[in-house]
């Protein structure tokens, strides 16, 4: 899929004397080379040169090279500078801090700070419940990594991940209003990122855990939301699984099946993969085979980790031993949320009739989307350049603002069933075809419609 | 002290039949009864009714009480509403996340989030040190504490101390662009407090200890200083002998006396005492008389805590053994950072002429500067009220600013040192006078000193 992608945007400053047109030769040299311009700037017109900043989208690093090189070797331009759009984006990073209050004055001062701020210290001393009133813990979330599993890259660590968990902030502020805070933990160690989580929950009224390796993360979900009186939601196991149950609802509607009826086969069951086959189970499917690296998950196996335990347990009701192509002939369902082309055309072929694949590893897919368009029905990836992305967008921002708002707890299945329900509404018996099962993360309604669900069911 | 604060600033609804003049009858009820009127709004002119919005500083919450049911007694008068200024100005927290970037389209998701970001983080993963380059940590402190020393309500934990901590972040932002966020831990152990910095500091470029008792505060600076390559500073310690050592500079210079010739009294000899005292001798003070609650702080006592055991040490070199009011006889400075309504006018009226009085204990000082001023030449309070200010936000902004622009690590005495200097040069000889000795805090040109300072230090 060598698809120009804006992730991989860059701005060449070039320069030629006006007689080479260097317009024309500069454009054609980088179409030439493959990129996608966006963005075209004289930016200096003289007797003796004239200065361009093109701006294109390349297809990886290594291909921005390439055209770097291409428009070099023209003798008649000169490459002043290169600048990679999306690096020049993170300098200094992507958010920052805000004063919401006046700090003009002294007056101001004595209000926002010493000696009036004390009145407010003491009001939650004599009632901690006013603290949900009268400081940031009333829309405030932690974004909390150790940099164990991040997007594709694996286990990069705190500091690496940090710019992730920024952006998932901006997100958060961008579509909820919810204000964020990026948390990388130096540890992997399961107590310790416990114990600190603990000790850092007074500033909070949520906590998002993100890019945690499974197994370590359930264990992780399931002791702070023992110890801790506010939600605590791990966005890659839950948030997953309900934008692909919403995305699945409508896809079965689409093709008018049922969920109780369809065969489902599911590639990766690590965090993404349990909470999908847990949720769509609780949602009514029978009949769920799931696959990781090792191969299948069939009756037979035991595991220490209790939400693998449930899986064996919960799976496979027909005890299918095989590798995957076999068990994907007659299937009506792929989910996959495990690694790039492990899909062969051959494979999708004997699927049933009115097939829907989700291929949702990132960044490149279980199968080329093209190639499974030309057997399933209904196509899905995570990819933004694709229809029916699926995207954790949909679900965590709305989430988060409803359980802040309606000042919840506990994050029971029925809320998460909620949640799904409300993101598949928010595409209407008009909309809905094969190509729009899901809203676009853009609209407006999805956040409202998920945060209204959440309320109502808490 | 009995005056109005805008800490203490209420807004009142109240409404009257026009044939009772109720604008006039209220501000004459709220003026007789000790109010100071600071806004008035008509804002319903009815056949029936007038209806106003008066907002007033009140001397404290009882008053504002009072003044409530003065109004209310008033047979022509109803009281609506009474809003108080500084708990509306709290809800909901006074800091909030910004993002920086546009997340308008699917093309700033790309670049902002995935998949552009993976290369941000591989390039982190490449080299650690571009996390200062890429993400937040170039321009972040953390605000840290556990609540145990709070302004003057002492240990209230780090639910109720975050108010206090959004404010100092909402002042790093202010007044030196620093992103600052609060981290309010839920333990007093020094090893649990020690760890948990540690583990989140890959987020930030500095961390801001705040209102950490003494003398765990030491122990505290001390360990996070050796265990991390971000710079540490406790602000309630050295922040606040910053600010007294370039208030105490430039009372010396009016008052034309030399530092390492004056007679010093020290109230106070906790985490700020301690600070002072060390950075006063570095700057070539020899004779401070120190002390705490139990009394004075002479040559024979002894301490387990190194801190308290250098005060011990480097102090009091003519083993001065009685009580405050005789030290004070003869003694050219006063610093007090301890309690209030300690010193009678009788202590001091017997100091040398020419005589400084810094009384800075929060919110009420050691004594009334009125009645020091009919002794003292030079009289400065933490009160943003009185002339001279000993505000530590002369200090900390630009100090990180400078650490952060400088990418430093250790902050030495010397960087303490050159900062003081700087805040007090900022007071031209042509500004110096008695009520002059430190700059403003709205002074633009504080914040830029002291960082250059700081940055030339390191």
């Amino acid at each position: 899929m060598a698809a120009t992608s804006p992730g991989y945007g860059i701005t060449i400053r070039v320069e030629g004397p006006p007689s080479a047109q260097p317009v024309a030769l500069a454009t054609t040299v980088i179409t030439a080379a493959g990129a996608t311009i966006t963005a075209l700037d004289v930016v200096e017109s003289l007797l003796e040169k004239v200065v361009l900043d093109i701006t294109c989208d390349t297809i990886d690093s290594a291909h921005a090279d390439q055209i770097t090189i291409a428009l070099a070797k023209n003798p008649e331009l000169t490459v002043r500078k290169v600048s990679d759009r999306t690096f020049l984006l993170h300098l200094g990073g992507k958010i920052e801090i805000q004063s919401k209050v006046p700090l003009k004055t002294r007056d101001d001062l004595s209000r926002a700070y010493t000696p009036g701020v004390a009145r407010i210290c003491q009001a939650i001393v004599a009632d901690p419940a006013d603290a949900r009133r009268l400081t940031i813990k009333r829309n405030t979330v932690a974004v909390v990594t150790d940099g164990s599993a991040v997007l594709g890259l694996g286990n990069i660590g705190p500091a690496a991940a940090l710019p992730v968990m920024e952006g998932k902030a901006a997100l958060f502020k961008r579509f909820a209003d919810v204000d964020a805070w990026p948390v990388c933990l130096d540890t992997q160690d399961v107590d310790e990122i416990v114990r600190t989580v603990q000790l850092i929950a007074p500033v909070y009224g949520g906590i998002n855990l993100e890019d945690i390796s499974a197994p370590r993360c359930f264990e992780v979900e399931r002791r702070l939301r023992e110890l801790l009186d506010i939600p605590v939601f791990h966005d890659d196991q839950h948030g997953t699984a309900i934008v692909v149950l919403a995305a699945l609802r409508n896809a079965l509607k689409f093709v008018k099946k049922d969920l109780g009826s369809v065969k489902i086969v599911l590639s990766g069951v690590g965090a993404a993969g349990n909470a999908i086959a847990r949720l769509l189970t609780l949602s009514g499917a029978k009949n769920i085979i799931g696959f990781n690296h090792h191969g299948v998950i069939h009756n037979d196996l035991k595991s220490e980790d209790s939400m693998q335990q449930w899986f064996i347990d919960n799976s496979n009701p027909n005890n299918f031993i095989g590798a995957m192509p076999e068990a994907l002939v007659g299937a009506d369902v792929f989910i996959g949320v495990s690694a790039p082309n492990i899909l062969k055309e051959a494979d999708i072929a004997t699927m049933a009739k009115g097939s829907i694949i989700f291929a949702l590893a990132n960044p490149d897919p279980e199968i080329d989307p093209v190639v499974a368009r030309k057997y399933a029905t209904v196509v899905a990836t995570g990819r933004s350049d694709q229809p029916n992305q699926i995207n954790n967008v949909l679900a965590f921002p709305g989430i988060f603002r409803g359980l802040l708002d309606a000042n919840a707890h506990k994050i029971t299945d029925q809320l998460l069933v909620a949640a799904a329900e409300a993101i598949a509404d928010c595409v209407s018996p008009e909309q809905l075809n094969a190509s729009f099962i899901v809203p676009s993360v853009f609209d407006p309604n999805v956040t409202k419609a998920v945060a209204a669900a959440v309320k109502k069911s808490v």
